[in-house]
This record gives structure tokens, sequence and C-alpha cells, in this order.
């Protein structure tokens, strides 16, 4: 399997590692949800082959301690969206 | 086995991340349990097939290393929570 | 082995997750205490059968890195306690 | 080997988890002590049998990842203690 | 395959950890490529052979835990850099 | 291979585990730099056998994994030395 791997322009090649630019969003839900894409935002960084992230999704995707570490990332992604918005406090 | 993986629409496939939409609770104990949803739905959003997460749970759930780090990601969600909280302190 | 795993009334099955249902104490040792004690509930909320539990206990009691781990997820919860209780300065 | 787990008094078996009852220390050096000593303790109250420790710690001492994951919860304890302290600004 | 280690010299061989040496970004977006940037900073300081870290890539790069745990440094490092800049609050 | 472990006066055998006994630092780079030396003070004090680290360090180096995880420990030390020294904003 070749991967192509980019080193130096990986950064470029994706997007946005922060959708829309801003930690601030309108509710916990929508904070939980930008959470979750600053975590894959990272993997897309890091591995930018959108077809090998594919391939090892399956593995991933039914592996108890392989989903677990992935909820991890998006608890301390989470924690820094929710302090960026004061928890939402009314 | 066959794994539906819905890698693109699995958000909207999750009623909701966050339940109620809040962080505040009224007690640490209501803290607690939402730091354990939130960490479980993390999971269903990531993995939105009910049936496959039923198959890892098992074999997770007697294995020592898999709790501790499933405890670990719940420890992490109740600080954001107990924070949103001030703590609960009187 | 037969695991009775309770997927839907876990909670239930937990006396309480937080004890006192409060994250106060009056020292720096029961705040300790109560770290250990949370991470324990959680355990226990995950794998409700106390016997599964104990099976589990001999082999990561004496596993290094698995009491590394534990130790792990009790340094989290007790900085949620510290900073509950303003770290119990004078 | 016997291990003699003691899972009900194991808590009354340390001395005490936090050495003088305090986080509060006068120089970041004695702070580091106090994590390093705050993450052993509860390694100690885990596994309550100093003998079954001391077999574990050539195995664990001689693994990079050991003491990496040793180290790590040692930062989090540090954390803690440093913020107790207001990072003992002058 | 030999490997240079230079344990003693080695922050020095690296021009630096900390981009323009400041946490301060105008954007969350440039906060996070600043995250991703000390977090691969810190392995070019700990390992500052190029050529071993280049053989290193593949692997890592097509395992999923792997990336699972970049992206969690990644996160650690946001959160820091994301409280220097008060969250982009506008 | 014979292992001097000295469980004991361990701490005693390490010079100082703060440098400077100060977590203030003039620049991020500075800062980076004792998180750095935070994190390999707290090893040498786990294993104060200078000659046993120096064998385990060519594995370490060469597994991307074990590189991952120290990059993790610094990133820890790094959020609090940063928060030391409130984030080096003007």
């Amino acid at each position: 399997m070749t991967v192509p791997v980019r080193s130096i322009d990986y950064v470029e090649a994706t997007m946005a590692l922060v959708p829309d630019n801003t930690l601030i969003t309108q509710t916990p839900e929508q904070g939980r949800e930008l959470a979750i894409m600053l975590a894959r935002k990272t993997i897309g960084a890091i591995q930018p082959d959108a077809e090998v992230r594919e391939t090892l999704r399956p593995g991933y995707a039914t592996n108890a301690d392989s989903l677990t570490m992935a909820g991890h990332v998006v608890a301390i992604e989470f924690a820094t969206v929710a302090a960026a918005n004061n928890y939402w406090r009314a």
C-alpha cells in the first residue's frame, strides 16, 4: 500500500482546523459537535490521505479501547470549548 | 460481520450529544450521571451502530484496563461539568 | 463465565456516584479519599456486577501499568475535588 | 503467589494519602516532591501489600513506557499542587 | 541502524520549541496550527534525528490508535494556547 | 542485568526536581525547556540509575508511540508552567 505522506505541506492541505475559525457556539450541543470536529480535523492534518483514514476506520470503530481513546480526546477538546463559552451559563 | 459505518451523517444519527442541551445540574450526583452520559454519547457518535457497540461490551466490561480507561474519560467529562456548575458550592 | 450486563438500568443499580452528593470535604486527606471513591464508583457504574469486578482485581492489582493507570484517574478526580475546595487554603 | 487483597479496609491501611494533610508547600521543589508522594500513596492505597509493590518495581523501572506513564501521573498531581500554591509566584 | 542520540545537547539542536516565542495568535485556526507545531517540536527535541523520525512516520500514520494518541497531545497543547488567548473571545 | 533500585532515598539522589526551584521563566521558549526538564527529572527520580535510563533510550526514541507518550507528558508540564507565567502575555 502506497501512503502519500506530505510532511511539509500537510497544514495547507486541510481546509480548516477550526471550523468557522471560532470556539464560540450557541449551545452545549453545538460545542460538543465542534469538539468532535476539532478532534477529527487534527487526525486529518496528521494523516491527510482520506483513503488511508477510511481503511483504518473499520478496525478502530469495532475496538472498544480505540473508541474509548477517541472519546477521551473529544472530552479534552470539549473542556476547552466549554471554557471558551463560559459553559453556556444562562 | 458487516459494519454499517456512516462517516458522513453520524452526527445527525445521534439524537443529542448533550442531554437537555445544558451542562448545569442540580447536584454533583446528577453532574456525575451527565458525565457518564456525555462519554457514552461520544462513543455513540463515533460508532452509531448499537449492535456493534453491544458486541464490544462483554470484552470491555470484563477487562480491568478497559474499565479504567472508560473511568478516565468520565473523570475528564466530570471536571468540565463540575466547573460549569461552580462545583455546586452552597 | 456469564456476565450479567445491565446496560439500561446500571445507573439505578449504583446507590450513589458521589458519596454524600457533595465535592466539599474538610481536609485534603478526605478529598483524596473522595477522589478514590469517585473513581471506583464509576467503575461500579460501568460494570455493576461486583463478582466480575472482584475477579479482575488480582490481575490488575499486581500489574504495574494497571496500577499507574488507576492512579492516573484518581489524580484527575482529585484535581476536580481540590478545585472545588479551593485547595483547602487556610 | 498469594496476594492478600483487602478491598474493604484498604484506606485505613494507609497512614495518609496526603502527607501533612495539606497541599501547601514552601517551594516548587517541595511541591514536586509532594506530587510524587501523592502518586505513590494512591498506588499504596490500591495495592496495600508492600511486598507485591516491590516485586513490580524492577520490571516497571526498566520499561520506558512504564516510566513515562508514571511521570504522566506526577505531572497531573503537580498541576494541582502548583495551582494550590498559586504557582509560588513571589 | 545507528541512532545518533544526543542526550546532552538536544535542546540546543532544535531551533525553537515555541515558534516566534509566543503563545499569542490572532485566530483559533492559527492557535490550532501552533498546537500542532508545539507537539511536533517536542518530538523533535526528544528524537532530534530527522531521518529516524521519518522512518517512524509510515507505521504511525497508518495506525488508528497512534493517530488518536497524537491527536490527544494536540488537544492538550491547544487547551494551553486557547487559555493564553482568552479563547479569542471578541 | 543488575538494577540498583533505591526505593527509599531516591528523592535525595536527585539534585533538584525543579531547576532553580521556580516555575517562572522569561519566555515561552524557556518555559518549554523547563517543561521538558521537569518531565525528565521525574523519570530520574523514579529510576535514579542513569545507566539504566541510557539503555532504555534507543528503544524508546525509535518508537513512535513512546515518543508521543513522552510528548504528552511535556504538554501537561507546559500547561502548568504556562499558567504559572500567565502565559507570558505582554
